[in-house]
């Protein structure tokens, strides 16, 4: 495996990281995951104004042209042959020696990695409302694509504890957010809803081209909502997938619905 | 400099943190930071104990025994020749190829680095009261010393654009917590009084020792109090710091006060 860092591309074992990266030491970056079909990085476009978003957030300078980061992409998929898989871009602040002030004159790391997927795993997912944590909505960082992404590997961790596939969560004043992965989208009264950004939402890349192509609302979610729903899916950039059952309830039929594989075709 | 990395202790150049490891792609870890005293970092105990529990609340495996960090500690403050200073250990769970399930046999990293500090910053501190961003105290990240440091970092940001020295973050509900790197207690009405751990304070290693030491107690502190406390002051493992001034407005005389002079003793 071959991996992009600043500007050349390297063999991932010849990589390093320096170990005063604030990316690692205090979570200090951002990333996108990007489908790769037909050996091209899906959605360029919006991951990198995401991105570029995300980085003036943080007040992470970042020197690249889009036509630039396309480049690195693009070459770091041939140099690791991915033909159906998913590329990684990781911006971080770059090295700091201590403390949480940024260095006056950060040195930015930018990393590319590709790997092939095994499979286009679409299977239903079944889910619980994660209890040991909640979406942070009064935090810009939940609405850029951040490092610090503990609170969704501690529901991941829950929802595997307990069987299910995945974790949905709310925010503080308990309104269905997403999930540990996804986005969420709920089929009621003949209209497709999905909670707003301001809720604590991420607002994912595919999450927005299924809210153009399905004409869906933002609208505020309740967990008990999903047992007047006639279906559920989640939404990323990898894929749309069958939302089935949540905490144990089977949602509609309790089989994937007609607008989730509909939308299927939009990946 | 040389750096602790997995039982090795090396030249901080020729220190590799894999390009994969969670710590940095997800923020999949924790750390503690020690004072240096005296060629001795202090309160090891205290600290190893909370990098256990927060290793148990992520589900990070942890195979050294105290005694084992203890050592790897010593040996790092003496390969740097640190006298006076911090020490920074550093655990996350290792390498990971991609999404957010943690692998079924972590390898988890473990890195120590020690840096002498210039002078004992003690100097009185102005804070804001963050407006960007706010401490979740639903999650159970708020009471262990994790890897996810953005919203400190974005507060700390809003507090040096303001021409502050530090920002006080509330929580959902608006009352105060900490700062971005410290606690924080008041002296009203003859009593010292400090966020309690359940609105979102991380339990400091150095804020138990000030909650004995003063016999202070643990109260929600809403930040109109400020106005009404006769001192204030902030605490870390690093040192006990006067607060004399929130939002502009003067704590007390805006001098520091005589139970912040009594308790730097601690340190």
């Amino acid at each position: 495996m071959k991996i992009y860092l600043n500007g050349v591309l390297a063999a991932a074992a010849e990589t390093r990281i320096d170990p005063f990266d604030r990316g690692l030491s205090l979570g200090d970056g951002l990333f996108e995951t990007l489908r790769v079909h037909g050996g091209i990085a899906l959605r360029q476009d919006a991951h990198l104004k995401r991105l570029r978003r995300g980085a003036g957030v943080l007040g992470i300078p970042l020197a690249n042209s889009d036509a630039d980061l396309m480049h690195a992409l693009a070459a770091t998929i041939k140099a690791n042959d991915v033909d159906e898989g998913q590329a990684r871009l990781t911006l971080t602040r770059g090295p700091g020696m201590r403390g949480i002030d940024p260095p006056d004159d950060p040195a930015p790391t930018l990393m590319i990695a590709a790997v092939p997927r095994a499979h286009a795993d679409v299977k239903p997912v079944r889910a619980i409302i994660a209890t040991h944590t909640r979406r942070n909505e009064f935090s810009p960082l939940c609405s850029i694509k951040s490092l610090n992404y503990l609170d969704n590997v501690l529901a991941r961790r829950e929802a595997k504890g307990a069987g299910a596939d995945d974790a949905l969560l709310l925010n503080s004043i308990g309104a269905v957010t997403e999930s540990t992965i996804a986005n969420v989208f709920v089929a009621v009264d003949g209209q497709i809803v999905t909670p707003p950004v301001k809720d604590g939402a991420l607002p994912g890349v595919m999450r927005a081209d299924v809210i153009k192509a399905a004409g869906a609302f933002e609208q505020t979610l309740a967990p008990h909502a999903f047992g007047q729903v006639s279906e559920a899916f989640l939404t990323n950039s990898l894929g749309i997938y069958p939302l089935i059952e949540v905490d144990g309830k089977k949602i509609g039929t309790g089989e994937p619905g007609p607008v989730c594989r509909k939308l299927q075709a939009l990946v």
